[in-house]
């Protein structure tokens, strides 16, 4: 184009015909725009027509000169912001075309384009943010992964150097039988290792060390998930139920071949038609005067034992659960040692064994079903800590009541609510290692004619991952923080450390759930492929929110002690007043004592962790209270408990959540004290900041709902997570790294370079 | 206790010896109460002492009469409210004990008790709602089955016969290589049965019909999902390129051996190194201008042809998508026949086939990788319909623009986009259909002494499984409106019908996901196992969220179509103000005009379907205005575009799930308005209500945030959703029987009964 001036139209001509965003419909309002410029000679006209003519498109030879024409003149002028500019340029600055400014902008908008966009594509020596992140080495990851290992390091350190052997390799068969008597066999070695007996007493040949056993599961966790649940299956539930059920003459008879793998053994609890209620089992043990014997029996086919882990091939005896018969009279749910294989694996007279078959996962445990035809055991099979049978046959217990017998029963057994929460934990950060190591390094899309991008460097990336790394760092904190509890606890303790197991087991496996669901599709297509191990990881513990207690269930449990704990608070008032008075006097407390708190947005405020903490205590105290209220207001309407009960269920997950997650901020708040490490220090800070906020704007909608935050600062709150997994991302692969999980055990491709 | 008034401690006995909430810290308050007791007698508190001494529990049977005391003296006293009327009944309404209601009151606080609780526990004549809930038949589900299926109810009732044959058992064996072969051999049944071709023109054996095509595959969704993608991957990927990216020439050579199966082959698009970034791919087609000739050429590894269905076995051909280049120069991405093996099965020179190997799911469809050595094609393999090589060896194309056309290209495949979201359906139909007719059945826990309850009459149950019941059927009619609009379709709609696609998949496929993953969990043991099928349409659709674009890429897509789109809608002021005009405007409309509206919580409000368009409505407009308004001041803030739109990543997924869910929410009322039968308009104006509300309340963060609505509105619906779901359980059976699944395609034993 000889006339300067029509230069002006070159970038709308070569956007029309190349922006895959504008249709044949802007064509038309390019048509009209140039039809619309009195200054244009009709000849003119007719040759700027001609370049926006639908059946006549230019060559590609003319679009890649009408684009070179427009990168030049626009190199190393970065001031250059709108299409408008580039069309003065092209004219030579020409008076016209500057006079138009108004008709340009006004077209520019009708194409739909925004022109700072577009003018992105035609700068060559853009400087990109988002080009130029990367992983950096800020702190020593050696640091954090003692924080992380504590007084276990030196197990977890043998625990990991046993899995990482090459026995140890992955089994990749998808035969069945093949994949169980790996486990099985890796069992044997871990039992040779001293590792399954760790929580024996040592007279019975363990190491009576109940925070390394829960290490070892934790770390086992690392390599092949079905191992783990096996040796928990052996070594957890089947040697525990022993030594926390039986007494003396059951440690001595049983606990040492337990330990060593000689005896494999079963938990028989869940029956098909009662697997949370279990208090409704109802396969019965009556006793035998006569010979001083039971007699165990599956009463219907719904009441079999059922998935019951080690029975369908390798289990040579169960503590079975049963309701004890004696005289016609039902004395409630009692725990018994019943053989069911010999030594030679033959299955014996009156059990029958099912096979589950195949599962979503976990493949290599062989779960089944067991049925009992009229089983004979001896009197001394009872496990008769809590209850037993005396010489002249009746019943003798310390517990007088049926129920609060059996659930002190299940309580002695709570530490399954450790060992699994921990080893979905591990999980977690076996998934986050992978998907996070390959997103720093795998390349899509990136700004036009520049390299790709690592897709770690994308805020929705960084959004989907890095607050999950946030909360497995805090999970880990509470769930050292639950053990310990455990461990050191004393009688009173006993309950608010069952709900809290409960709680943190639902709280941790639904993290895990979601953890690897994330980690999957981050990861692509690579994320389906076996071979990178996250289906494994996602399907085997997949089944982790309902086995050992269904979550929902659970979540009610440590809501129900929630309320009772709650009432004991406030004896001195009746109930409705203390409610009145808890709720009114919080938002007094928020509203009045602080009125503009609700609208503070300041960095300083927001990343306080005295913030963070009141808003948490606040949310628990205030489900918990609303839902106390709620309750009562049913029953005094009129409704039976059990169906106002059923009616808030929805507000009693709030309430176990909001309990949960304040416990979880206040251990992270302090292990970090303790941490001399400045570095570490530093960036756990900010993990625990992400956590923070991340679940207080999760539960925006409540604190808005409630007139605790308003708006304005759920808003600066959303931005400040956005800023913390933007500070967090390069630190993000050393993260992972602290987590120090065995290549061998990672396996996977795509992670390993 | 011959002393009446000491009866009144009955109660407060039983609950501190049975009560398994209640600790050793309570019988301490118990004793305190008791020994402030002025007047009992000294003689009369040792008494009462002994009967609450840890160290000496009461017998069994002396807990059993406390319970069946009071139970007897409650029995038909529906008014019997708390513990303390209990105390006084059994006191023989003693003066002394009347006077102490306050103190007894307080003790009950004391101990965590909350009375009316516990009364539950005593009555065995209560009438519990919870208890007496079930399934009813109110509307006629054929009549609902015949609005879902509509015109294509032929051709389903077709395929649903197919698929119900005994040869198309599902295959149980996990050996790859056998169920690879099964998938093939039914692909093979359903090709002889014409429901491969049922897209092709007739000229070249087909039925010429796409809307049954689409149909087709959404009911071969029942069955297995490996059969559903390797039929899509043959018939769909692989003919419909020919189909939409070839000529005549190519369609005489091709389509009907396609259609038949005797031609099995290829769609080989995703490279490793770029799969959502296909315009980066590096797979090479050089011109040879001596001989007319292309070379297929892999330049490295990573430019592998990767997760190619049909590959690793079965595949004779592929379309491949390389870059073109003649005489050096780059002329973009276009697609050409390649061969890959002999029909005897022996793979070409030049071709490397390797084995995708085990994967999470779809194990029946046979990935591979393919890798090019200088691969020769003659010219007509040239995909030519959008850019061919003319007789002098040089390009041409009606679309100058290679980017351009590249998207054109794309475009013609977007049917995948609409047969992959309704498979995504059809599974998230079984898994409910299953889930439901457990959740109905399957009793777990009830008030004391009361039969038990079926799950899904707990309200948390229905939370869980209802509301996705209702967001299925809505997905349902938005994706027939997706079809329809896809089949009618004129060129100047395929922009919008494109992003309408990917969004489409995009929230299907994650609505899948969600689905199956609560119907996992709501069956607890049983949906881990295999033989109820869950962990296969689970596992079989994850993927579906990454295939046919990556649901992250495709929600930015859909949003940049937007932002796209509104600028032209708005194209008379400045960008600026533009935004503020809407933004300001949008919130003049909701808090002058409606001053009340915010805080309106009427049912009929509640319900009305004008309020939910509105709301829907709001939320669309106002995110994008939002979105476009932050892009806008972040690159006049000098940000570069690339940057800006990373930066807004997070909220460009809600501009486009907004939109997303305005379009589901008038499809949904627009399909209710054509239904004639009273009954089925009424359950399915329940669900759609339900659909409404649950998409509010699960954004109520952001409308709290903006101010549309206020927490006792928030609070309001949410109770309204918890109502719906209650009241849709009767019907949720009904409801997954009208999706009319073939038993045998269910099979899942729990639900089938």
């Amino acid at each position: 184009m000889t006339n300067l001036k029509l230069r002006a139209f070159i970038p709308l001509f070569y956007l029309v015909w190349s922006d895959d965003l504008l249709t044949q419909k802007e064509f038309l309002t390019l048509q009209e725009f140039i039809g619309s410029q009195n200054w244009l000679s009709e000849k003119e006209k007719e040759l700027l027509f001609s370049k926006v003519n639908v059946l006549n498109p230019p060559s590609r030879e003319q679009l890649i000169d009408w684009k070179s024409e427009v990168e030049k003149i626009i190199q190393d002028k970065p001031s250059v912001r709108c299409i408008f500019d580039i069309s003065v340029m092209l004219s030579g600055n020409d008076k016209t075309i500057i006079d138009l400014e108004q008709a340009f902008v006004k077209l520019e908008n009708d194409l739909g384009i925004l022109g700072e966009e577009v003018i992105g594509d035609f700068k060559k020596n853009a400087i990109i943010f988002t080009s130029n992140y990367k992983a950096v080495k800020r702190f020593d990851t050696e640091i954090l992964t003692q924080i992380l290992d504590g007084e276990q390091a030196k197990i977890i350190k043998k625990v990991k150097s046993v899995i990482s052997r090459p026995e140890f390799a992955y089994e990749t068969s998808t035969n069945t039988d093949v994949y169980r008597e790996k486990v099985y066999d890796w069992c044997k070695i871990l039992a040779e290792e001293n590792l399954g007996n760790m929580a024996y007493p040592k007279q019975y040949g363990g190491g009576e060390n109940l925070a390394d056993y829960f290490a070892i599961m934790e770390t086992l966790s690392y390599h092949d998930l079905s191992l783990v649940i096996k040796f928990g299956v052996q070594f957890g539930l089947w040697g525990m139920s022993i030594q926390s059920l039986g007494t003396e003459k059951h440690y001595i008879k049983y606990l040492k071949d337990i330990g060593s793998l000689k005896l494999p053994g079963c938990f028989a609890m869940t029956e098909t038609n009662h697997g949370s209620n279990v208090k409704g089992l109802e396969t019965t043990a009556t006793y035998n005067h006569g010979d001083q014997t039971f007699t165990i029996h599956t009463p219907n086919e719904n009441a079999q034992k059922e998935y019951i882990g080690n029975a369908a091939k390798h289990g040579q005896m169960a503590t079975v659960f049963a309701k004890l018969i004696i005289g016609g009279n039902d004395y409630g749910i009692n725990a018994f040692i019943v053989p069911l294989r010999h030594a030679n694996g033959k299955v014996l007279k009156g059990i029958t064994i099912g096979d589950c078959g195949l599962k979503m996962g976990l493949n290599g445990v062989d779960n089944g079903t067991i049925r009992f035809e009229n089983v004979i055991i001896p009197k001394e099979n009872m496990l008769d800590r809590f209850a037993s049978i005396n010489e002249k046959g009746e019943f003798e217990s310390p517990i007088p009541s049926d129920n609060r017998r059996f659930f002190t029963m299940l309580g002695t057994l709570v530490g399954g609510r450790i060992g699994i929460p921990r080893s979905a934990l591990a999980a977690a950060k076996s998934g986050l290692t992978i998907t996070i190591r390959y997103s720093d390094q795998r390349k899509q899309f990136g700004p036009e004619g520049g390299s790709e991008v690592p897709i770690l460097n994308y805020r929705m990336h960084q959004r989907r991952l890095i607050p999950l790394l946030a909360k497995t760092y805090a999970i880990h904190f509470a769930l050292q923080y639950l053990t310990n509890r455990f461990i050191t606890k004393n009688e009173s303790e006993m309950q608010e450390i069952e709900a809290l197991a409960a709680g943190m087991k639902a709280y941790s496996t639904w993290s895990t759930r979601d953890t690897l669901q994330e980690c999957r599709e981050a990861c692509g297509g690579k994320g389906y492929l076996s071979e990178n191990r996250i289906d494994a990881l996602k399907n085997d513990t997949e089944i982790y929110t309902t086995f050992e207690g269904d979550n929902t269930v659970l979540m009610q449990l440590v809501a129900k002690n929630r309320l009772s704990e709650f009432r004991k608070s406030f004896g001195e008032m009746d109930a409705v007043g203390i409610i009145n008075y808890v709720y009114e006097n919080a938002k007094t407390a928020i509203s009045e004592k602080n009125p503009i708190i609700t609208r503070k947005t300041d960095d300083d405020h927001l990343l306080d962790d005295q913030f963070h903490l009141h808003a948490f205590l606040y949310r628990e105290k205030t489900t918990l209270a609303s839902a106390a209220k709620r309750l009562k207001k049913l029953i005094d309407g009129g409704l039976e408990p059990y169906d106002a009960f059923n009616v808030v269920q929805h507000q009693m997950i709030d309430v176990s959540q909001a309990y949960l997650e304040r416990i979880i901020l206040e251990q992270f708040q302090a292990a970090i004290q303790f941490i001399k490490d400045e570095k570490c220090k530093g960036i756990l800070l900010k993990l625990y900041q992400l956590y923070a906020l991340s679940q207080i704007e999760r539960n925006k909608g409540w604190y808005l709902e409630d007139g605790y935050l308003e708006g304005v600062k759920t808003k600066a709150i959303r931005k400040m997570v956005n800023q913390l997994c933007w500070e967090i991302r390069p630190d993000a692969v050393s993260l992972v790294e602290a987590f120090d999980i065995p290549k061998s055990c990672l396996a996977a491709p795509i992670a390993l370079y």
